[in-house]
């Protein structure tokens, strides 16, 4: 389950009491399942698939409002246009990486036909990052099996962080990166809303790394722990989705989605110019149809009452990040590449640092 | 009232019925009202504002999503943003001239601060057309009591079309044109709905000028009825304003917006690069308010139910502007300019050419 | 190459000049090739792809600008994110049916890693329309090496259409519709610049079917030419691809792109709301590289230039989908599922119906 | 000119140096000018107007590239659409107060049309933030002679920072806020170009406050420092004006826009649900006319080169809001509201705290 989760290290994100699992699984009916592969022969794998189910096995046809945004476009998130003019989300989520999205797009569909007799999802939302770095993406090892088995693996509860499913390779500021999860409760008069992210981090540079604002990228330096590349490869990103059972409309996931940039900026991502930061936000307060027998009843939340999602969204995405990359393995792979883990004895030392002389 | 309505003349467009005034306000509760100025001293003014309340007087509190399309920014329609991220309309639009829309938006709100004592609209809607071909903009003729009397003006029942309000200077397809409005009537299952537009038209080219795909512009030449210029202006615009008492969410009135692109492009409308086509949309079939005490209730439609919307909206949109250009009378204003009226019975004549040989 | 071509039949669309050969191959530089998959065994295969290079076999290296819009969105269209924030475009274009447009997508990028050593393409762009009323889309017909066959096809010179590469198994305005090119050439002062349309059409209802403003499809019943089903399936869609010599930016393309709209309702789509109508257009008149040794020069037009191409565009749209409904011949395909051709001698009948009385 | 500025008392945001101001007016031609409205009588008037010109007085002719970005859109800035699609900053820019913002968009016109002959701005860009907690915004202090006095007090060199201009009467983290600015040099390869930043900082809560990641806001109790208010007002927003002389085009001034976002996070921003988060970037690199004699020639960056550019900016305007937090003083208005200044002792003391214990 990766070496440790923030928390563990008494690093605490904002002020947001956090779900059971402090992961997107706290959001009621969503699942997640990885498909990881690790072996060498006959070529050097180190990548996966992730899939997220909104609403698990009913994802089929009980749809649920979406919304994205884009820090930055250099990279790929299908389905997103339908996103747009439906205003739902109406496939699970695949996450893997940058050559072989398109496979897992369509495998998505051809998975609900065969298990469901014909009828698919429409227009799915695949999303990749880049992982060349560790795999070898030219043997395009992932099948449509493998598509399945992440499907399959979908289930509520703990998630797997660090170098499982999509983000078995990624590489995030300098240090092993991969899949990262966390969740905020949002009391609300006399509801309580959960909301989960779970990112796939392959993104930034070690420099801008902060963790609650401590400026550890800059406190460790290569000789500590030495960075992946000596000449840096061109791509980087992050996915980012977020879920909350909270009534929202389309238009208000696509806020909160924009407000992932909030949590990616305090830890140190700017949306650089060959990254693709997409963000997908889906909220599972209200139920449709694709085609309905009459107008269908939904509950949406006034503007005045977004606020605390917005800040429970950055906080989330924050810690998402950092658990990812506390998580994440020391990996080798491809070319004989290695990617270190981020130190956690390191990390301990430089936030006692810069804690407070009280 | 304008000279004559499209219908008046036998000519109908599309298949969906209208309501009973083929005009905006058979959407219940929508009210319009204009304040038409035209003198010639001490400036000469052709000029006006043109206001459209979603609720009549309960606009104030009783709010309504909304959506927006532009298909050529030059123009001006202020208070879009707060539209995009709250999904709603807050405030009645005005239409007006370019240079005194900034006066108009902010007399919306001193309106009402005056009126409800200190609750003001908030981020108002205002939008622009260029009528200083006929009108002296330089004599910033308007005040904030033309948009009072606008305001106070609004009423349900039939509206008035050609050279009144924020329609008064205004040149379409080098005719005269001005306010223009249409409706239809939507059946669903059980239900039927009304979708009613208003457009203050402004835009186009003679040549391209298209009555129900019958070439009317290129078959009424200069010689029958000279161009209002021997070197046109280069601002020209339309604003098309889309009403429905049908339960859309903001997504769903985004889309109706984007299809007025429709009918403008049947009449003979391209987005020209000068021009300011800019769409609005709202639904009244949801009650909001800003600040909620709880998730609010709300019907939406499936996505499975739009096209006929999508369909009656370009109808309407299409027969709108017909209805601006039979309505309007030739008008001398500024500097001695005219705008000639399209001529009804070259039109008749035009339209019997084209008819079929059966 | 299809039965005929619409000014065969002596209907000419507006009135810019055509390029060479009508076609949006008239852009120099850009190659078009087709892979049509048509046979009954194993499966019933009515489909294909379509390639569209930029500069042919320059593409790889030397990048041009581009733009892109849609009008509704429930299609897909890969790569669009990285169009927005590079504003340019790095691959061939893919069209092909909606099941499998991420392998196209995927073998695009293989393609070039296999032929030139390793230089992938970025992020490529595929689009989709839906064929399963013809083709059966279970079988998964199509493999890498087909895409690899039209992207080897690409050729100048005339395009073949109707029932041809990813427009193989297409329905529109419930003809047999498909493949679809046209051009125009636009005199600006003392340049002229061409500018190419082509598109895969399966969208509409007969009855909105317009022929230059005739009402074509109101003319021609089941009566004389079946309807494809008795139950429309869902789905349905254009992808329209503009090219053009011009030097526009990525802002001036995108504006092209949102111009597909003007001539796409001319002859009688409107978006509806299960269709997947996206707008792609590309400049080739600046060379531009994805990381440069300095500021690169380019020529841009300005914003009062751009006119004659937004009508150009309109008129080039509304003339490819005709193009494609008079070159696509009858269809019959999986379960036995027949899409009639347009029939030529009755639309010459209507149109000669609708000629003026002079 | 402020009580400080923020390096004064021994505190850098980021790696890159700043310009000689460490001001928007570091790029070349850029000019500020505030009218700053201080009295009591016969109304209480905390507001004003800042002005920036593009290109000082060349502004009118000579245009260039810009782009914008929304973080959140519960606010104003007129002339976007036009931005969007023409892809330039064809006018000045005004900052001012939520009421006003239509006069002072009017305004800007009217100047030039009186100064220059009949020559306006098109569509101008006014931005506004609510100053309403400490100004009698019903009083409609505001007249278009000080839009004229802003315009023409526009000057290159140093800016006055705090309760300045549009910054008058905003209040910000809930500290008095305002106008602040600051600037970054970005090398590439033989060029060094300059970024300036200039923001109207109206938003926050004081707990999310950091200074260079240290958690100041929450170490600032309303003990030594009270909040303005016991019931906090609903509005609040930030406008930021980015500013460059590197050759970007639009699409490139549109991202940096959204890289206000990565900046503003740091410092405590999260874009809430009644904010006005709008951000405009343009570059004066390129120079380009409305209408042109032929193609125009510009340079462009390659997306390759944006990297730092992107970081550039969030650092700069990171600076910028906590320049107009140090410079801005208490200060008492409307309703003898009060809002305090940052403490700068507190500020230093709670700085020192959070330094590394080396």
């Amino acid at each position: 389950m990766g070496r440790a989760r923030l928390r563990d290290l008494g690093i605490t994100i904002g002020r947001f009491p956090t779900g059971r699992y402090n992961a997107i699984t706290d959001v009621p009916g969503v699942t997640v399942g990885h498909r990881t592969l690790i072996y060498d022969q006959p070529s050097v794998a180190r990548t996966g698939v992730t899939a997220i189910l909104p609403r698990g096995e009913s994802s089929r046809q009980d749809f649920c409002f979406a919304g994205w945004h884009s820090l930055n476009g250099c990279g790929e998130m299908t389905g997103l246009l339908w996103v747009d003019d439906s205003g739902m989300l109406m496939s699970p989520i695949g996450l893997t990486n940058t050559a072989q999205v398109g496979l897992v797009r369509d495998a998505i569909t051809q998975y609900a036909l065969e298990k469901y007799a014909g009828a698919g999802y429409w227009l799915p939302v695949a999303g990749e990052t880049w992982d060349g770095w560790l795999n070898d993406t030219s043997a395009y090892p992932i099948t449509k099996e493998d598509v399945y088995a992440a499907l399959d693996a979908a289930a509520s509860g703990p998630v797997a962080e660090g170098n499982v499913g999509g983000g078995t390779g990624m590489i995030c500021h300098d240090f092993k990166g991969g899949i990262g999860t966390s969740s905020r409760l949002v009391a609300l008069r006399e509801s309580t809303y959960v909301l989960g992210v779970l990112v796939q981090a392959n993104y930034g540079d070690r420099h801008l790394l902060r963790v609650d604002g401590v400026p550890v990228g800059r406190m460790i330096g290569p000789d500590v722990a030495p960075l992946p590349w000596t000449q840096p490869p061109l791509s980087s990103s992050i996915l980012v989705i977020i879920a909350t059972d909270a009534p929202l409309m389309p238009t208000q996931c696509r806020r909160l989605a924009q407000r992932a940039t909030v949590g990616l900026a305090r830890v140190g991502g700017y949306g650089d110019s060959f990254s693709g930061d997409i963000f997908l936000a889906f909220a599972t307060g209200s139920h449709l149809a694709r085609s309905g027998d009459g107008p269908q009843f939904v509950q949406v939340l006034s503007p005045g009452d977004m606020g605390p999602f917005f800040e429970a969204t950055a906080e989330a995405v924050e810690e998402s990040i950092l658990n990812a990359l506390v998580a994440a393995e020391t990996m080798t792979g491809y070319m004989g590449h290695t990617a270190y883990a981020l130190p956690l004895d390191e990390l301990r030392r430089v936030m006692a640092l810069y804690r407070p002389k009280l």
